[in-house]
């Protein structure tokens, strides 16, 4: 294989042989170097966005616990004070204003800061691996934005959780570091990894971000892989899935570094991910109880397209009505509001009044065994215990109800907000119902109802994303445990068979909506009957290869489309209509604009006879650098720098 | 999307849009139970695919354990007479004789029954899955005799696995199932899952196989199917890859409810797969450590070149030198000969006379912590305890040394022989040491050395093989814990860097030396400048549109190409040098023996004008399912059935 190059060589003379062979080896050890270096890059720049996500998932985490410890401490002194002088309202007021006081912060974040920072951003990054740009979606005002009104949204107590938009983190993490430079500070370019600075290198970087975001949340480094395969990859590509997992694995540890350390074990290595649904001793299960599972999962894609259709609903509501800044804001206190009161009441009303619970999923899923918890109050002391396992079946399936229409309602509204706590969240407290519903009936004391929680959960998360293969490996992952891979493989292959039947997963309902040009796994059914001609734009607007300088000044202003063919002027007895002449290539509006910026162009009296070397001449103002330097914001044709048609970030 | 269909209609009448929609209608229901009918079909496949996998693995455990415990019982018995009465020859001899046996029979399966089962079939499978098919890889034949062979050969003590055998078993099985007929019982059709009957669906089902060969192996499921996509993908399929994940979880499951029943505890499921770990208590590491474990890395990669070279060369002297069957067999005698000499020697070596250890690679992988266990057997009594932990590091470094070189003989010799296990124990053998030699220099006796040990192995296997992403996925979910997985893909990352700098992995080498023609990831350097006339045929040889019937069946017998490019007949002013005429497709070999069996052909005067209804007629004579029943042995050119150039099984 190594003397391949020397297949020429072979009918030559001795001499011959011996130059080519050297030609070949000095060839060959400077393509290595080159490779070798950029290589070298390309690992460096991973490790990078590993460490980097890691610690932004962390202080994510903390943050929220911080903050979410101070709001019950508050909340306790008064409630202390309260209780017996029947002056409840007055820490209910204090617990609203505190609220409404967070969202606020994470709505303006989005609605004045970054309106893409909005959602989980997961639909967003699919759509950026699978090549549909949308503006601004890897900004590090993006990140901003996302990273700190996640963790006040999360911390007001809104039925919404902090992994998907870890996700999309640790995208813009990646396309920050591979890019080594921001466009909002332009003297702040390192000029570290140039050779990153096309499409390509960087959509393969964005991948490993994605990847290391579902590391660091999930604690699930192989399920952040084939996240990334899942949702984005069309090849298989050995290198790169090495180097993804990689740096999910580095984004992991530094998680798992930094929260061990923070919780004063340092070493321990005990919290890979945010989330964490503890331990489970025993997860043994009989033959009847995968049919029991397969039930759950029919169940979970029931409600998964319930709450679709729902958010669906929701959603082209709120896009016709809601659509000042004002008013955004406005449904957004008002959201919090109502979660507000409806946690209120399940506390007040589920509960003796003499004792008082704070609902906070933020804090519930830190806890074992992924048990929906509130916090009580004993009136008496002014200890925060836990309630005891066995909850009261009225009160989840109470909380099942409330938290399923308000995760309903507030997927969708302009703040940070994941979709995966508040969908485990309702999952497990039906899963726990049936859990219950089957101890009752086999009488078997053995049957940890903790176990039918997690399947509640696994299938409630399948019926609404409709993911399957990452999706099974990171709540393996997550939960440490093998041997219940099987029954949460077959729930939520049943949950996405059950979903599919009506209508998508959450997140292709959410790019649809948003009208991204979004290209599925497969045709539809009759698309072969279609034809280029019936879709694209007529006439065809051509450039041939020589044009004036003002003819394309005038196209690019004039329309609207990213690239243009370039073909050969036509015979005139080939002149026939439908006939565009032969292809040459196809230029991008981008790089018209570059060559337009960069004055590479003649000005010549005959078009038709252009000699030969004043073209060299011309064409030698411009190299692979100024693309590069372009990238990604090439410049407006009618100015310098932003906005307008240059899609990307 | 789903009115698609409609575009056409847009711009007809009423009464043509409304016929048009039912049309269409009916058309997507027709495509829509076939497909949903293929698709459980597929879903079943897989499932019984995963079933009769994990029965297999289980059966060759139990097997292999039965056989040992059998010898151990036989051999404790003479011992114990011997040991006092100074005739410790004769139980020597009782073992030898025994483990010849076990070769005898593994060896007389391979070289007389089916040479393909020799070796681990990795690279067999491999190239299978990258499109290179090897004669009889997925025969039935070969797998009772990779089956019952691996049993004999792991029973008789050989430095060998049952790992790798594991993975062509399921590819096997999956051949089998999907085609629901064998080729050597005619009468034996099922005629089950007609529709799978062509190249590349057979080829989706092996994939399921190998990776549920290897979930049943390990107990690694995702591991199984990152196997076969590091190995067998070029693209992601999302569905494929979903239903090899489902066979590869049945494929655990099945073998872990065998096992589990097999060894009294039903319902306990501690057993996914063959090889275990066991469960590391405490796998804490410092900062440092890290550092040791990369050097453990290079040390890898450095042991495992020199494996692969000497074992590249054996290979080279065994192909040149022992090439008739006796000599084979001999061979394997001799093998075997000294791997129980070696054995015995360490075992009476390391130890005082009056106690005796055997050695017993098959058993010491089942235990506890990767250790390296010898059974002693005290002269006093009958028990046979375990050997402490703390091993004398002479005896590890012994065993290292010997083993190392055994294994290497032994890989390559006409048994069924996985290379995975005899990786591992030199690997432990090693890492253990340098974990001894770790713990005497920091003084801290919180060290595990079995921590090392793991590394130790890890690294070694990643030096033999250089697989990275399935490998250390292997490792992570066979060891069960997570928060190891950086090292293990830092060791297998050094491993694999420093030993691709000597040479390739052994499973290449295997396939290289065997001449098969594989296609690597990448092309080779210089391989730009070469064109495709330089390495295809001169002269092109071409078939025409019509063509006579002795002229192909002249040139099939004549030629052994597998395919011709078909051609438009040349207008006179064209034929030039080197134009062939305009290529209208490429018929194979395989399709011109089924038109020639089922005599698609005509007999007419006039060669250039041909009656359409004629043609028409005679093209009726065949069908898509005549193409079916003749895969994938076609016919043979000279007569009926089987030999010759039909290069499948």
């Amino acid at each position: 294989m190594d003397e391949v190059g020397l297949l020429f060589a072979f009918n030559q003379s001795f001499f011959t042989v011996i130059r080519c062979f050297i030609c070949s080896l000095v060839a060959k050890l400077l393509i290595k170097i080159g490779v070798i270096k950029k290589n070298l890059a390309k690992w460096l720049v991973m490790f990078l966005i590993g460490v980097f996500t890691g610690v932004i998932a962390a202080c994510i985490g903390i943050t929220v616990e911080q903050l979410v410890s101070l709001k019950v401490a508050v909340l306790i002194k008064y409630i202390n004070k309260c209780v017996d002088n029947d002056c409840l309202y007055i820490p209910f007021f204090i617990w609203l204003s505190m609220n409404i006081v967070g969202v606020l912060i994470a709505g303006a974040l989005v609605v004045f800061g970054s309106p893409v920072a909005a959602g989980s951003g997961i639909p967003q990054i699919k759509c950026y691996l699978n090549g549909v740009k949308i503006p601004n979606v890897v900004a590090m005002k993006t990140l901003v934005c996302k990273a700190v009104g996640v963790a006040m949204s999360m911390s007001a107590g809104l039925a919404v959780g902090k992994e998907g938009p870890m996700i999309h983190s640790g995208s813009v993490v990646a396309a920050g570091i591979s890019q080594a430079r921001s466009r909002r500070f332009k003297s702040l370019d390192f000029k570290l990894f140039k050779y990153f600075r096309c499409d390509t290198e960087k959509r393969d970087f964005i991948s490993g971000g994605a990847a290391a975001g579902v590391a660091s949340a999930f604690g699930a480094p192989v399920g952040g892989v084939l996240f990334t395969l899942e949702e984005g990859a069309s090849f298989w590509n050995q290198n790169l899935t090495w180097r993804i997992f990689f740096c999910s694995m580095v984004s992991t540890f530094s998680v798992n570094v930094i929260l061990s350390a923070v919780h004063g074990h340092p070493g321990d290595l005990n919290y890979p991910g945010l989330i964490s649904f503890g331990r489970f001793s025993n997860l043994k299960y009989d033959w009847y109880e995968l049919l029991v599972f397969i039930l759950m999962g029919i169940m979970g894609g029931l409600t998964g397209a319930l709450f679709n259709f729902i958010n669906r609903r929701i959603t082209i509501l709120r896009q016709r009505f809601i659509n000042n800044r004002l008013s955004k804001m406005l449904e957004v206190v008002v959201v919090c509001t109502v979660t507000t009161i409806v946690a209120f009441m399940l506390i007040y009303f589920t509960n003796d009044c003499h004792s008082m619970k704070i609902l906070n999923s933020t804090y519930d899923v830190e806890t074992e065994k992924y048990q929906v918890q509130f916090h009580i109050m004993d009136s008496d002391g002014e200890n925060v215990t836990m309630l005891d396992r066995a909850y009261n079946p009225v009160s989840l399936a109470l909380f099942f109800i409330c938290y399923f229409f308000l995760a309903c309602w507030t997927y969708g509204l302009p703040v940070p907000s994941g979709i995966f706590i508040p969908s485990l969240l309702t999952g497990a407290a039906w899963g726990r119902l049936i859990g219950m519903l089957v101890n009752s009936m086999v009488d078997d004391t053995n049957i940890d109802v903790g176990k039918y929680a997690l399947i509640g959960a696994a299938a409630q998360l399948g019926g609404i994303l409709r993911m399957t293969i990452s999706l099974t490996v990171i709540l393996i992952e997550a939960t440490g445990n093998m041997s219940f891979g099987l029954p949460v493989m077959l729930v939520l292959m049943m949950a996405q068979w059950v979903g599919n039947m009506f209508n998508k997963g959450l997140y292709d309902i959410h790019i649809s909506l948003n009208g991204v040009p979004y290209l599925g796994w497969e045709a539809p059914p009759m698309s072969a009957k279609i034809f280029a001609r019936e879709v694209m734009c007529a006439p065809v607007i051509t450039l041939h290869t020589v044009e004036k300088v003002g003819d394309v000044v005038d196209l690019l202003t004039r329309e609207i489309h990213n690239g243009f063919p370039v073909v050969d002027e036509l015979e005139e007895d080939e002149q026939l209509e439908g006939n565009h002449g032969r292809l040459k290539g196809l230029i991008l509006r981008e790089q018209l604009s570059v060559l337009l910026r960069h004055k590479v162009f003649l000005k010549v009296d005959d078009m038709n006879n252009i000699p030969q070397h004043l073209v060299d001449e011309v064409s030698q103002k411009l190299t692979l650098t100024d693309f590069r330097d372009a990238y990604p914001r090439y410049p407006h044709i009618e100015g310098e720098g932003g906005g307008g048609w240059a899609l990307d970030s």
